[in-house]
């Protein structure tokens, strides 16, 4: 059964993961959309990063997250996607071997238009060590029971 | 030469492009991050999306913008890393076929700490209608120049 706006509840907490970050995929993300030095070249980053060693871009770390909210928490919703994010924050790099499981709480709801309405969640991300490496607010888009 | 928290000056506005969007990077972007079927299947989605066919992940058209960010604007800049982002919006979906260049303009600089600086600037992502597509405020940390 999908999950239409009106069975979504304020104050839901949900979790999914985990993400196995590889040495590979970081490097190979970062080649494509973010080829800053911190990111792409491991003897450098070793050398002269203040992060000591090369970190995964910060876009990369958003897609993973994307990626366990999708198979999670959005797996059944009746979703359209979303109008934006806000509040998105860094705080801990992401590296090579992490391991990355994320919380996704509901607070909010927004009645939009007849059809559809907005949810406002906050997803957090965070490392084996239990550090937070990521945070946003989501605004997704779910449609509204048709019947009702 | 490189450029420090010193050299960026306030209302500078900057531009490049362009990306050009294909469908194979669409489907495999939001294959590996972002597998909900309005991104990922094209037959679906041009019967039953609002959209009229697939379109990018917001991931996807953040990755594409930080791409051109990093030929452009940020080349020559001695950064490491942002904090985050605020106000991130996607306003207009992206399409295979489109084809993307960026607006970026310094809002506002932080001195935050002797060694580094925060740049706030607000980046906006076109389609070749000039319909913006994505726009975000993002708060890039910059080193400051050690002999000053």
């Amino acid at each position: 059964m999908p999950v239409y706006y009106e069975d979504v509840e304020v104050g839901t907490v949900e979790t999914n993961g985990d993400y196995d970050v590889t040495r590979e995929e970081v490097l190979s993300f970062a080649e494509r959309y973010d080829p800053q030095w911190f990111h792409t070249e491991p003897d450098r980053a070793a050398e002269e990063s203040p992060y000591g060693g090369v970190i995964a871009s910060g876009w990369h770390t958003a897609a993973m997250t994307m990626r366990l909210l999708v198979e999670g928490t959005l797996a059944d919703a009746a979703t359209v996607g979303a109008k934006g994010v806000d509040e998105l924050r860094w705080p801990v790099p992401v590296r090579p071997g992490d391991s990355l499981h994320i919380e996704n709480e509901v607070l909010e709801k927004v009645p939009e238009r007849p059809e559809r309405g907005l949810i406002r969640a906050r997803t957090r991300t965070f490392n084996q060590d239990d550090e937070r490496v990521f945070s946003m607010i989501g605004n997704v888009m779910y449609l509204r029971r048709s019947d009702e």
